[in-house]
This record gives C-alpha cells, sequence and structure tokens, in this order.
C-alpha cells in the first residue's frame, strides 16, 4: 500500500495545545474526530492531561466530581502497594480503577488540512455522571446538515459511549449514553439505509474475552437495537487480539468502505480496511488481508503508548482518503491513501 | 418479612422435565418467567440438558450447530491441562469457554398454580449463531395484549439479550439482539411511561469490575438507548458482589415494586426489593437494606450451584406476590409475600 505521510508530521503535537488549567499539562492530543466545515477542516482533538506534580512520591490525576460541578484533583502514594501503575493508562486498585489522565475535546481548524490553530478553551469536556474521568475518541458523522459526535465517556460506572449533536462547532446538544458498559468505538453511517440509521459499535464480552465489531440499527440515533456481530479479530494476523470501527463509513460505489483499528498480541495497533454491501450494511464484501497504515515512523514507534496508529475520523475527497489518526497514543499525524490503491487491496 | 414457601417446594424438578432428545439428561429446571394466560398459570421453564456421558474419563456437552441446524455434542478429555473444568457452569480453553449444558426454554401449565403440566417438546431452543450456547432466562412482560419474552441467548460472540414475542405461547416472533454483549438480567416494563418503553438491563464493566442495574428506553422495545445507571451492589451488604433485575416491575400505588438479585462475596443469591417513581422510574424512591428472600430450605442450599434463589418472574395478584424462583439452579419454588410486608420494609 502507497502512504504518503505529510512531512510535518506530526501536525499537532502536545506543546502545541494550551493546557485548559494552569496548573495542568497535556501528555497527549490523539484520535481526532474529523469534518469539514465550509473551507476549514475542523478536528475534534481528545486532549489528554494531568496535574503538573511536583512530588515524586505520589501519581496525581484529576476526576470530575459531579456534586462540586468541577474537576478535582486526586493523588496516589507509590509507596502503597494496594496502587498498581503497571499498565502506564491506569492506577489500578483492589476495589477501584482510576485514569493517570483526563481527557476533553477541543477544537482545531485549518485551511489546508496541516496548519491547524487550536482553540484555547475546550468544546466539550466531563460534565456528568458518566463522564467523571473524561471523555474521548469522537467520531463525527454529518447527516442531514447536523453533525453527530459519538464520544467514549468514562466513569466508575464504565466505558460508554454518548452522543452530541451540533450545527456550528459553538452550541452542542448531549443525547445521553446511546451504548452502555463496555462498549466504545462507535462510528455512526452517513444516511439512512432503508429507512434505519446504522453504526458500527465494539462490545466487549469478558465471559468469552471477544471484541469484535457488531453493527447495530436505529429509529432516532439515540436507541439502537437489532445488534449483529459483524468482524472479529483474525487469528494469528495483525488485528488478533482486538479491533474497533476506526473513521465512520465512507460510500464508495464498490460498498461502505470501513477503516478500522486492530492490535495484535503485543499491543501494535495498525490500521485496515473492510467493505460492506451498500443496502445491507451488515453483509461483509471483502477485507484487506494486511494492514493499509502500520506504525513505521519514530512518531508512531515511541510515545505515551509505542506502536500506535489510531483513526477517528477521514476525509475522502475525490479519490484521496485523507486520515488523520493518533501516533503512539501522543500526538496527531496526517496521512493520504488512494482510494483505488485500498479497493484493490480489498479485491486480493 | 413473612414469607410462605409452598410445602409442594420444589414444585418442579429435573425429572419432572422429559429430556428434548433420547440421549440427553435434564440436570436443572430454573428461572422461568411467568404469565397468567385465562385461567392458567404459564411457566415458561429454563430447562438445562447436557449429553448423557457413559465415560468417565471426558466432559460430554451440546453445542448448537448453526450450519447443521441442529445441536451437536462436543468432548473435552478430563486428562488434558488445557480444559479447566473448576467452575460447574463452564469448560475454560485457554482461547474459548463451552457451557457445560445448554438450556432451552419449555412451557409449563397450572390451574393451580402449584401442579404444573410440562409440556414434551422446547418452545424455544438454539436457533441462530447468538444462542449456540443455548437460551436462557425468559422475562415475560404483557404489553398490549402481546407477551414480550426477554431472554439469555449465549454464544461464543458473548452473552446478550434476545427479544421474542407470542399472543398465545403457540407461535413466536423472535425480534433478534436487543441488548449487545455482555448483558443479562433484561426485564421490560409493562406499560409506556411518558411515550416511552423501559426497561432495567444489567450490562457488565470488566474494567471497572461493576455489575450494575441500568434502566434503558425505546421507542419499540428493539432499539434501546438514554441508557442511565440505576442500581448497584451495597458494600458489605448481602447484595455486595452483583445485581440483577429480577422479575419485570410490577405498579403499585407506591411506585414501580421491582424484585432484584443480588449475590454476596460467597456467590449466595438472595431477592430484595427496589421502588421506582411511577412516573420518572430511573429515580429509586427505596430500597430494602435486607433480602426479602433468602436460601435457607434444604433445596436452595444444596443442588448445582447451591445459596441461590433467583427470579424471572412473578404474579402479583391482590395483596400476594406469587413468586416463582429457581433454587440452587436445580429446581423451581414457589413463594408468596405479602405485598404491604414488602412495602413496609421499603419503608424502614
Amino acid at each position: 500500500m502507497k502512504v504518503f505521510r505529510s512531512p510535518e508530521n506530526p501536525i499537532i503535537r502536545p506543546e502545541d495545545v494550551k493546557p485548559s488549567r494552569e496548573d495542568f499539562e497535556v501528555i497527549g492530543v490523539f484520535n481526532a474526530g474529523v469534518a469539514r466545515l465550509a473551507d476549514e477542516v475542523l478536528l475534534l482533538l481528545r486532549v489528554a492531561e494531568r496535574p503538573i506534580n511536583k512530588n515524586p512520591q505520589v501519581v496525581l490525576t484529576a476526576v470530575y466530581d459531579v456534586d462540586k460541578g468541577q474537576v478535582v484533583l486526586k493523588e496516589f502514594s507509590k509507596a502503597d502497594p494496594e496502587n498498581d501503575f503497571s499498565d502506564p493508562r491506569l492506577i489500578v486498585r483492589p476495589a477501584e480503577t482510576f485514569l493517570t489522565s483526563i481527557s476533553h475535546l477541543r477544537i482545531a481548524r485549518s485551511k489546508d488540512g496541516i496548519k491547524f490553530d487550536i482553540e484555547d478553551k475546550p468544546a466539550l469536556g466531563a460534565a456528568n455522571e458518566y463522564e467523571t474521568f473524561g471523555v474521548e475518541d469522537p467520531r463525527i458523522t454529518l447527516i442531514d446538515g447536523i453533525y453527530y459526535i459519538a464520544y467514549v465517556a468514562v466513569s466508575p460506572a464504565g466505558v460508554t459511549t454518548c452522543l452530541a449533536s451540533t450545527k456550528d462547532f459553538v452550541e452542542y446538544k448531549r443525547h445521553g449514553v446511546i451504548f452502555c458498559p463496555e462498549n466504545k468505538d462507535v462510528a455512526l453511517f452517513p444516511e439512512k439505509i432503508d429507512g434505519k440509521y446504522y453504526a458500527l459499535h465494539r462490545p466487549v464480552s469478558p465471559l468469552f474475552k471477544k471484541h469484535d465489531i457488531w453493527i447495530a440499527e436505529s429509529p432516532d440515533l439515540v436507541c439502537w437495537g437489532n445488534h449483529r456481530r459483524l468482524l472479529g479479530p483474525q487469528k494469528g494476523g495483525w488485528d488478533e487480539l482486538k479491533i474497533g470501527a476506526g473513521a465512520p463509513p465512507v460510500k464508495t460505489n464498490e460498498g461502505w468502505l470501513k477503516i478500522y483499528h486492530g492490535a495484535d498480541k503485543q499491543n501494535r495497533y495498525c490500521l485496515g480496511a473492510v467493505l460492506l454491501d451498500l443496502n445491507k450494511p451488515w453483509k461483509i464484501l471483502a477485507r484487506t488481508a494486511q494492514p493499509i497504515l502500520e506504525p513505521e515512523a519514530d512518531y508512531e514507534c515511541s510515545g505515551f503508548f509505542g506502536n500506535v496508529v489510531f483513526t477517528c475520523g477521514l476525509l475522502a475527497e475525490g479519490d484521496i482518503l485523507k486520515i488523520y489518526y493518533g501516533a503512539a497514543d501522543s500526538a496527531i499525524c496526517y496521512a493520504e491513501l488512494n482510494l483505488k490503491d485500498v479497493i484493490t487491496a480489498l479485491r486480493h
């Protein structure tokens, strides 16, 4: 697969983003939703922050306090054997788990799709009991003139997916939890098919150790049902451990083109593609055997969580797939693939 | 709490149920849905079966084969160290998990609610890729003259809840998966509230180790959204480990009365009650501190999975709650509680 990576990569780095508070630092900017708004490319960035910590004896993190209506700090002693810090993303205690960072969503705008102006303030941040550990990984789908944002909300209640909508990326409406725990990687189709909305989602089955992509239908984008399992990991493949919907599906003459992510047993995240029937999107027409984008550049191999390329959005313009992706859970990168190359890879 | 247990308990035992095949044996009949149909009490029994096994070197189980359209046998060597039989319900292998039995749903009818005639053939059995390990724990709700059956479907894709409907318990319509993995203990409310259907459900959050009861709304009983967390385990209580919706909610003057099950850290299952606001069922008005029914009788303390009382259905008739419940995952029992006693317990 011929991949054009921007020589400006990473196009947005943590140091480009102003922290939401003076006592916080930005440790990652990644997994952005993408939309075209008039003559601009708009990114809805996931910005991960943590409190600036001057005490090496503790790990400091931040949690949204529903009663106080604000983010408060929490401190965990490194000397306490009940605090498990082995996963850099988590603080695991016997009866509780916390995240080491809290994410919010931030807008960035660009005329050329490469150089972005990043707003100083969050667009959407933790605001209720389902979001106390932050909001993550927005995926934007334009449907009938409204931008719908499916985003991950994390709290002690579980990992859920919520829906927000906006016409202008200035005012937002929240529609609540649309997929209950544990579910993320939700990507809405951009139009109704035979009178129904469709979404891809990624529920977790702990008993059967499954992380498969499912498809659901809806009359209203809020209530989802008739869930069908669509796609599982490929045994021995680059996506053997788990998979999830990447960018929202793109309509092509050949079918719905779906870029998805997969991880192997070493937690190396790559992107692949699958083609779904235009009228029956629960039917798989083709799937790439090999990744179409994999961690190769330094900025993809090293970072907060290395060996990761992960997309929440792309622009399909002409014959080009303009992919915005998170690299190593640290920074935003840009790559172009030729649509025909991807279709050819799907056919073989 | 004054509990009247039927002196006929268990009212239905495994030996009362004819196996669905000559080479199978019934190992449990429990967790039945309940409906009143004209002058009869109808139970939709969960019947758990396994192949009769004459070889002590192996564990034999049965799985529905989608391609063959029938249940086939599977054999697991006791000598193979990769087969973990430590949970009597499961065969756990490094990359796969199987159940030691396969369940189907069977009808039993009674004039007096105690002596039941049990049909010879299954009413609903494994029939598609979501049900290959069987169908379990039906909960019946009568809505506008149609009996809706929310039942658990188990397969390698995960533990899901599916919906079926019937007018007569002769012909059934399947409506697909209404709650995706991992979700069970789904109980539908018997009427719309402010124009929407409601259901209680019990998703699982492996990351945060949660087994809480949530409430969702729907326009059509198939698609569910606006999920809200309703009720969690009580720290140090009889329901400390996990909880789940028991019988479908009962409308009372005081609010929606919901009998639920909870397990403590020793996996001892009891029943408790919670009262929900009539017009805003996501609001909890009261909750019993102590169980209203707990395993005390021999048939509740010993069996396939001992120390369990578990209900999927009850009849609220006059001032009496007529509770049908599974005892020790083995047999069906019957108990009566006085509605006023339960309301009084809720108030204190």
